[in-house]
């Protein structure tokens, strides 16, 4: 086994070649070398070593919120947590250490893009998505489920699954809880997500308890693909759109199935902050308390600090790079549209006090020149500034909840909102 | 003067507020505060500072191929030396620290594309284009006269200059010697290139005799715009098409208008490159011995190789960069195109041994992956490496000079051309 591994890496040949199958089976395709044996070598029990490798710890709370460490084999996730979105094997404008360095702990894939190209296959045979895209801390993948409805066409949602056509050349293929599972293994994902079925908004309460339920037969049937993985986490996601009922009776099949971690999913499709708050009042108590909590897709900055203080742990949205790449600016005083003619002479940085390298380095007026121009770089710096952004602002609710001055925090982020950007020159 | 400069930085105000158009007048826009006032106050002569300022040194010959520095107050230039293009305040995908990391010394920028955007007023207003784009190092701008021809429209050529109606917005503007010297007055630039008219090809004797002579008039122009500017260099262009006479001629008309540095103008410009080595057989020769020859628009790695043995000390293409965007990667075994699906499954590094960070953490599988996606990235990996090749071409060409081995050199790197990539896996 240790050998076949050790070919893999030393010869740079497909993995299939030399023993990788057996490999995946195994322990899961990328595992850093040694990091799960070596616990074992150490003298630990199967179990405690299991539990070294896939552990929430909760160090603070303050109100409904909490603070802690999600630890996994390839490192520490800080919580509350924003994952920045790799849909396709790339944080979109940005090398990997520079999402590192902005102090990402996590990187989100997307099962439905990665699966039509360049393939899961394909990705398990150059090593896993890690070595793919030269990440070597926690990736979570989504389980598909919610993009094959949003991007696909041709779809057709049986017990089964999903069958549908790629959009990018047509190709036709099959999204299950089984099909997931498989592809997020081939993908090397350190946190799986259930395939579940995202109720669309709105929905009334059949529909919705129709949609809810085949998302609970389905997280049944992934937490049955999914195995015994040591070192590897399975999420489940509740569902039950706006009805708390529902989203009791989701969160309770989901603990009778019993995960590593479970989201809230549903939101974020439409209904709006207040009615997403309203969810998030009772939906995160439903879950359960010693296990990292996710809500999916969300999303603004004041999306999180409420969801935070609603008790969530996890956020993964791609609105800080796709607004980098349309010329938005999120600050402390809110986004700022470098595109405006405001920014043309402006020789002052984006932000105040950041030390991202687009603040750093450059005035307001070089981004709002680079961006009216089209320049690549427009949306490496306003990506990089985003995701740093959106990182400090992380940081703070951390250090928020483990001072106990959450609320005094808000309290702050919103009143610097509200003051607006600074004055033009 | 020392105050109005250091408030300028410190607030980081518009510079025009405090004084800025005096230190203009008097310096330059954005020299390095200190560098050339120090040299006089370590009790330099004028004389003795300015030569510091600006200086080449050739330090070892090999054949007609020379090899030294070109010293400049913001920084040496190690010649035979290749000039990244950084057209719009940008090497596209590039940052420009990221830029250096590759080893060049010296960056290129486009007069035309600064007057129209964001304009040279305001880059000056902002501090100059170094400071503007984040390169402290030595820039040279073009003088605007090659891309007026190429990409505006509604151009009129007169004794006078270049009207011209802006690719942009159709604003209409006139490029003249006096104005480039403007314009690249207040980018900053440290070395400037004298407004001249590039030849078409092919040119009869006729038309290209009035085209020499036009530019010749044009360069006296420039020198007498560009005035008395220590740490800072005037270039003149020789022209003359293919005509050995005409070159020469151009070349004695430079001599006696006196400048820094000599480039070789009208060439790459579709003649191919037998002809143009022909040109270069003896057009380095008619040019001032002890000044830098600058091959301008140049090149592909094997003109540059032919030219750097005839006797050319710098270049500047858009090439590396321009083909990274495309999916095409420079490596000692020629041009690779990694949108080609042979490299879809392939786990080797786009060039063995480069440490780039395409090929230290990625595979050629990766990039054709993120090229077929058109993911950013793509571009920022290929530009890289395609730069560090040709940084690394210009370091061999350099040593082999060094050691008196250049036309082993050359051979070799024939040699390795023509056995083409590597074989599929």
């Amino acid at each position: 086994m240790g050998a076949a591994v050790r070919i893999m890496f030393i010869c740079a040949r497909p993995a299939r070649d030399v023993g990788f199958e057996y490999f995946l089976q195994d322990e899961g395709a990328g595992l850093p070398l040694g990091k799960w044996p070596d616990l074992r070598q150490r003298g630990m029990s199967e179990q405690e070593a299991r539990q070294m490798t896939f552990r929430f710890d909760i160090s603070a709370r303050d109100g409904r919120a909490r603070s802690g460490t999600i630890h996994t084999p390839r490192g520490d996730i800080r919580t509350p947590a924003f994952m920045p979105v790799g849909t396709a094997a790339t944080v979109k404008a940005m090398m990997p250490e520079s999402v590192r360095e902005t102090g990402a702990d996590i990187l989100l894939g997307n099962t439905y893009h990665l699966m039509l190209r360049p393939t899961a296959e394909r990705i398990a045979a150059l090593g896993g998505l890690h070595r793919f895209m030269n990440w070597d801390r926690p990736i979570l993948t989504d389980s598909g489920g919610f993009q094959v409805m949003s991007l696909a066409s041709l779809r057709k949602l049986t017990e089964e699954g999903v069958r549908f056509a790629s959009h990018i050349d047509g190709s036709r293929h099959m999204l299950s809880p089984e099909r997931s599972m498989e592809i997020q293994r081939l993908l090397g994902s350190d946190i799986v997500m259930s395939f579940d079925e995202c109720t669309p908004f709105p929905a009334d309460e059949k529909v919705a308890r129709a949609s809810m339920e085949l998302s609970m037969r389905w997280a049944a049937r992934s937490r049955a693909a999914f195995g015994d993985r040591p070192g590897y986490a399975l999420f489940g996601i509740q569902q039950g759109s706006i009805y708390r009922d529902q989203r009791a009776e989701s969160a309770e099949k989901l603990r009778e199935i019993g995960f590593d971690g479970y989201a809230i999913g549903g939101l974020a499709v439409g209904e709006g902050q207040e009615l997403m708050f309203d969810v998030l009042d009772y939906a995160p108590a439903q879950l359960p308390e010693d296990k990292p909590r996710y809500l999916m897709g969300v999303g603004k900055p004041d999306d999180i600090v409420g969801a935070v203080q609603r008790g969530v742990d996890m956020f993964d949205c791609v609105l800080p790079s796709r607004s980098g790449r349309t010329g938005q600016g999120w600050t402390a005083r809110g986004p700022v549209n470098l595109r405006n003619a405001r920014h043309r002479d402006d020789p002052r940085p984006l932000e105040d006090g950041c030390t991202c390298p687009a603040c750093r380095n450059y005035s307001r007026a070089y981004l709002h020149h680079v961006i009216k121009a089209d320049e690549i770089i427009g949306s490496m710096l306003l990506t990089w500034h985003n995701l740093a952004y959106y990182q400090r602002l992380m940081q703070g609710l951390r250090d928020a909840i483990v001072e106990g001055g959450l609320d005094g925090f808000a309290a702050s982020f919103h009143a610097r909102r509200a003051e607006g950007d600074i004055d033009p020159i």
